[in-house]
């Protein structure tokens, strides 16, 4: 088959190779209908994640249709049609006992396209597929459910359920990316009153109040401390979300909460941050970190089945599985592009 | 009357002043029984509380009895005996009505000792009585109840309840002075498996074996980290407690939690820390802060009540109340005098 | 002035009465603008409240002017426009502290146009003034409004947050009356996927779908639990609401829920029903009951200001202050006239 | 092998039946080292299970050996010391998912000696034996372990975990059976201040304060709701816990509680109960049912270790495995034999 296949940093090839097979008497073997790619596997490229080795096929999302199982697999029979979760649940452990399957102690959490091989490709082998797949409802298209792999209940879980977004409420979003986006479409299922979004791209903060944001703000051109106390009582947001990575974001975000506030953090950090003890010791704050266990895939494929989450939105620009070297220059390139999410569909 | 008032960094007398008159409504005007000091004390000090004024009576823990009472005070009359709670609370502000009131806006929160006159004097005027005075219970005395005050429900609720202590879970306790004590006391109601004291100093971890830690470390001596690993089955605690206010204790609070897990922070802290989010983002942590609202004194009045919570074990020395001086003296040098807290009573 | 006195079952009339002291410190009179009728009213005529005594002027909701306020008031001055709690609150007793005001040790819960005079009157002494008025934000008009003193918060906080309804849930609501759509209309702010209206009469069943009901069923007509499992995958629903209060009902209602589900009862009651613990006790089923507190005004006047909660559809029929008595007759009559809530306003 | 072997209302027997197989990839084969006889088993022989068939082996509880494991079992190997629970969990329905395996949709639940054979045998098959069995700790005795596999589990997470046990609270456990001592027992580990038995056999009470009761009242004797008042402020406990199972209990239980207070039923109903929702409507109250998850049995497990949780106190005599038919007799004429638990112990 066809696959796109990292050769260390910077490289990576649309090649054949070895179709994947059964392992395990858990494992399921499905033929990939839609995939599409994530600002991680960008990481990857540029080496940021040393733990992936040459020859790696990538991809940790998309839609496909089963071709086989393992004498153990229960849920799943040939020619559904399944959501796979860029988390792999082995259901037995510890922390999946607790749904906390990022976390997984037994081989499972983020593995596809990072320790094994991905779903960049004709066909992918899922290990723990009773845990790790999701019936997809006949009446929803493959482009509605696509980003329910990763970057919804990213947003969903990280963002907004550590943050305990309240009918009510005030949060910010500090990041308008496609992250920050489906943490501003999915707190809307909680009726904040006020969903400040921030960022330092006017494209971007558009884009964010086309998702749901009541009020936007171009932080690298006012002063957003003061900005958002202006939006909030002079107190700060009930809940900030940072949606970036880096240590000025996060600063900023800490810096926007009033006391009793939550600070949850979505961002991929790569250096240590600056935390103001100082000022925060004394103001009741809560700080959440987290990768995300997709446990709510089934509540979010509710809510897309009831019309009240337009997760497509998202896809910006489609291409065929086979012209995948081009969606990732398309991705690659989202500042002059617009790219949100690429989405790439078997012929 | 007679009271310990601020002059300045550095400057304390005990000496003659006014007594306090009811000035509002909702004031009550106690005679002090019994009364402590407090680390808080000693910072400001040093000066390191610029909002204290020359001239302010400090102290903000004890208990007295009633003298007089405001004319729209419910809860309390002349003649009463009630502990005096560390924060007031004007009871109808956003945060009050949830319980948080050490972030009131009206006026009340710590003001005892630093934004008005406090109690370590022959009598002070507590403002918004009905809900910053608790009725002690008949049978107990003053120093079984007198930590109830401030460093008791500090190490109950920023501790033990923002760390959300389980039965059967591991925690660690970094730093056994007063505080750290209290919280590895009052962790004893939730049942945890284990409770590892760090410290430098073998005498406070000793200490913190007769408070009820079942493990103690000396985090000068040996690798902490490594350490509390063994004692935890590889992954670290659930619950990791700060209790020192330092850059260096927070980092190694924070590297010892296992994924899931909790920091509650009670230091009090004078610098920005480093946080390692570039290993923590992942690890679904949560770290919280939080000045004492007290509102578990009633619960803990009913621990100390049926003998489940021996308070009195952290008073270590008596003195009359016009030995004010002296027991500053004692306090201030604990290294030598092994003092936790001393207990200052009205002849 | 004049005002609504009950003079036994049966029996009211709009009299001249005295006007309103302040009696207390904490006290406020109010001038009222907008007032209602409630069901509760209805059952005080009919005598089913026998602590209501001949000569008390009814009615406990509603919106007015400020006119004076006690020594002890410090929230509110004369001249500002407050929404009127059903509920008074101490604010100093055990549960006010907790938020739980409708079960207040110190004289406060139901009191209004219960124990002591009420809001169908030109004016209304209102105690605990501070904890027991809400400033209603400007822009906002008195009909909006007028519903979160009583039916929005009662929908709000014994129905959906009892009930703890969550995004993508099935949640039904059995009686379809002004409260049951109180509790269809705010459950809206936790995004379930599936409203279920039960009711008996189409007419109302035809406005639970105005309000929001996603299905409706006649449950005169069709099998209840029957319809109700075909829409839930055979389980029943997560959460299932009661706001009628009669024995039949509340079997129903704990009848659609599925293992693990809860059951929140808003409904009156009048007499014992039957459990059915022998189906029940393997089910993990929660069941709920309560009085309101409304402590969700703050949160719900944010939700009306942001346009998400349009309270004011409740208004069917409009009269003058001094029309009580034809307002009555209108809501007593509303099988006839299609009433939901009534407002009458000052001239 | 011998095992005990139902054969329809009244009648069982000890006999030779075939050895259990492996049947599905996740079973295993274990011998049972020990095991006990429980209240449900009496109902089995009473007729009051029709699902359970003539010919099935009874028992859900005990200690034992694997001695073969199917191919898709990871967590266990030949030799393994085993706890098994009384409840089997697949690991991947929507309620095992969330940790709720007692209303598993996949075949599990309550189904050993229930709708599979038993564990009152020389050896029985464990489906799903990953999610179904525990790992027991090197250091502690089978009869240290043995009540963990029901009764503990039950009374705390049917009782305390559901009714919330917290510390410094009054709580009512009414029937000091052996769940009802399981309760108190496990009551312990949240500090509540008082915790009163509630029983109409002074032996039991006893047992009861033996247990951790601080207060014992005999309701045959005397006016149970008063003297609970008594004790409680006037106003009842926070949490009633029901743990016989009649409707004269559950009545009383529920008279019980202070508002806002919560009653936990565990107690195995045959018919059903009156709710005096005429009262209770206005109470904030909360009941809960459910059957027993055992997803504490981990927690349980390390509550024994640390030496917190005296389990092995049930039991009360012991047998030989084969004398199963003896075993029977004593704990079936629990009030001559004064029996709370009878242990089995492999020869």
């Amino acid at each position: 088959m066809k696959a796109l296949v990292y050769h260390g940093p910077g490289q990576k090839v649309w090649e054949e190779v070895p179709n994947p097979q059964i392992q395990q008497p858990t494992d399921a073997i499905v033929r990939m209908d839609t995939t599409t790619i994530c600002g991680s596997d960008l990481h990857i490229l540029k080496g940021d994640t040393p733990e992936v080795i040459d020859g790696r096929v990538l991809g940790h999302e998309g839609i496909g249709t089963i071709v086989s199982v393992g004498s153990a697999v229960h849920n799943f029979r040939e020619g559904d049609r399944v959501l796979i979760s860029c988390i792999s649940a082995c259901g037995r452990c510890e922390y999946c006992r607790k749904g906390m399957y990022g976390q997984c102690l037994n081989g499972g959490g983020w593995i596809l396209g990072h320790l094994i091989d991905g779903t960049q490709a004709e066909y992918v082998r899922i290990p723990f597929a009773d845990n790790s797949l999701y019936r997809v409802p006949e009446q929803l298209s493959n482009e509605q459910v696509l980003f329910l792999s990763d970057i919804l209940p990213t947003g969903y879980e990280v963002g907004v359920l550590k943050g305990v977004v309240q009918p009510g409420q005030s949060i910010a979003v500090i990041g308008a990316g496609p992250v920050g986006l489906a943490a501003i479409l999915t707190a809307q299922l909680y009726s904040p009153m006020r969903i400040i979004a921030l960022d330092m791209i006017d494209a971007r903060l558009e884009k964010a109040r086309v998702f749901g944001a009541t009020d936007a703000i171009n932080n690298g051109q006012v002063d957003a401390v003061e900005a958002v106390r202006t939006l909030t009582d002079g107190l700060g947001v009930d809940v900030a979300i940072e949606a970036v990575g880096i240590p000025a974001t996060f600063e900023l975000t800490a810096s926007l909460v009033r006391p009793g506030g939550r600070i949850a953090n979505i961002g991929v950090h790569g250096k240590p941050v600056t935390l103001h003890l100082e000022q925060l010791w004394i103001r009741d704050v809560t700080i959440t970190t987290g990768l995300v266990d997709t446990f709510t895939i089934p509540t979010l494929l509710r809510m897309v089945e009831s019309g009240r989450l337009p997760a497509e939105k998202l896809a910006t620009h489609r291409f065929a599985l086979d012209q995948m070297m081009e969606a990732y220059d398309t991705f690659l390139n989202a500042s002059q592009t617009n790219a949100l999410k690429v989405v790439l569909n078997r012929a």
